[in-house]
């Protein structure tokens, strides 16, 4: 796939083994994410059903990404996707495995023992949790050094971003196996120094959800021109660059010169924000309320595949993008 | 314009006269906004230098929009721009005024002085201030109810949201007639129901750039996987939808259902964002530090208009996309 045009990464294909544990929407898409770079994928799941259903269902994927243009060779890649009976089959030759289960702690810490006694010795372990940290999960564990987290965002294969947060004890060399590997695939991964709850992703959504919560309940606007404010102002340039970029763009002499020129009004604004608003049972149902008369509760679904839709287009427009101007 | 692909909006021409008061890079943006939807501009600035070179600088702005496709009729859109030469001048027959001086209280309050006397009675007059409520240089005016803050976004021509933001005495006619005309000119107004320090927009930007300031300060991670994390992840979704519409869409049952499973969550990480980070010199520093290291101080002019040409084409792949998918 490397001379493609349509190729998410520029990264060369490397001819390695995936072992995917847990085969719900997000096992589906990192089997995706690793067999159209190249990988062979193998699924695993402790619920038969879902595992019998998986390969299915990502050739469905396929299929849509392929009709958007993001992809050429839907059937060549479902043919890298392999069922695996038993975990022990799944690990075997892995040089990576990503573990999906439920975000419930008992299930991860017996999980990470099976696949920490199962694993090559040299296989990385990330955990796709989203709020859990690894130390939580991995502290008994032989292996331990080569356990982390590599949270991504639905739908991986649409949304490149993965977090690797390291336990205190995962090794610097495991952390950046996990590195190399993300950026081998296509993805873009993004370094924690130490574990914090929510990660980057979710403490920043979660920063300006608070605000937006504020200024709603404050009777300030209604939630559909605070979603217009960022849909059709902030969100524009953060499609391409993140904050610091964008006010270090903002000021003549950069970032330094745009907070001595704005800082202070930031810094009052900010004064203004420390109290943390309560997602309540008035609040949340005012907001719900008014999202039912933007769309109704069974249009929610429909409404979900033009968003996969959008992101699809969205992302086939950025490579075209980035190859044209880099 | 209005069968042409690549209007902006679908809403129809009216033809009609707005003023462009102060000629800086706001205004020049207000001027290709009114004017590239058809109505007659007239621009006026105290600073006669400013005003001459302003035609100029926009007939540029236009050539470099039709080199993107995002217009195909430069130098008929120009031709609807004019010089005035007095604010008398600039504001007869206008029906909406468009104020851009500097931001200081006792220029803003002079300024509409003037221009509540010379308008026409029905002429409605925004403010494109980004930190100075209405109420604070509009109290003492004969015409106040027909003033308001119409808060743009740099560039407007490419930045579509105006936060329209009443004082107390603003009429519902006045912000209903600004609301009318800023959708008519393929902006896209939200309402604040009252004044809030920084409006919507950059008290959204400043939640998240708090934690963005207070995970780079705490060593969590880098500016630079800050930034990869918004512009890979998060700032996807926001490109097209709002964050209450994001997470209405990132639960099986809507926004209840997602604020029921991930509220605590939230919370918790709320609870850890209530102080306010200082953007002392020693935090800026390190972040201007490591900004330069990736960007030299030299090469900011460079990446402004990478950014603008970035903007451009996402606009214009938002106007196809809208075009063929609603």
């Amino acid at each position: 796939m490397g001379a493609d045009p349509v190729v998410q990464s520029t990264a060369q294909p490397v001819a390695h083994t995936a072992a995917i544990i847990g085969t719900g929407l997000i096992g589906q898409g990192w089997a995706i994410v690793f067999a159209r770079q190249g990988w062979q994928v193998r699924l695993h799941d402790v619920n038969a059903t879902m595992l019998a259903e998986a390969r299915a269902l990502i050739l469905q994927q396929l299929h849509e990404l392929q009709a958007q243009g993001l992809l050429t060779d839907a059937d060549a890649i479902i043919g890298r996707v392999h069922i695996a009976d038993s975990l022990a089959d799944a690990v075997k030759g892995a040089c990576y495995i990503q573990e999906n289960s439920p975000e419930k702690l008992e299930i991860k810490r017996a999980l990470f023992s099976a696949l920490d006694a199962a694993a090559e010795p040299d296989a990385v372990i990330g955990s796709s949790t989203s709020s859990i940290p690894a130390s939580q999960f991995t502290e008994h564990l032989p292996g331990r050094h080569r356990c982390l987290v590599a949270h991504p965002v639905n739908p991986p294969y649409l949304i490149p971003v993965v977090e690797l947060c390291p336990a205190p004890w995962t090794s610097a060399d495991a952390l950046q196996r996990a590195s190399d590997i993300m950026t081998a695939i296509g993805q873009k991964p993004v370094r924690l120094r130490r574990e914090i709850e929510g990660f980057i992703l979710n403490r920043l959504q979660g920063a300006l959800l608070h605000e937006a919560f504020r200024l709603a309940k404050e009777g300030i606007a209604s939630a559909e021109d605070i979603d217009t404010t960022v849909k059709d102002g902030l969100g524009l340039r953060w499609s391409f660059m993140g904050p610091f970029e964008t006010i270090d763009l903002n000021a003549p002499g950069g970032i330094a010169d745009y907070c001595s020129r704005y800082g202070g009004l930031y810094q009052s604004i900010g004064a203004d924000q420390t109290e943390c608003v309560a997602w309540d049972a008035a609040l949340v149902g005012a907001l719900a309320d008014e999202r039912r008369g933007l769309l109704p509760q069974e249009d929610l679904a429909k409404r979900r595949f033009w968003r996969d839709e959008k992101l699809m287009r969205l992302m086939r427009h950025k490579q075209q993008d980035g190859d044209k101007h880099g």
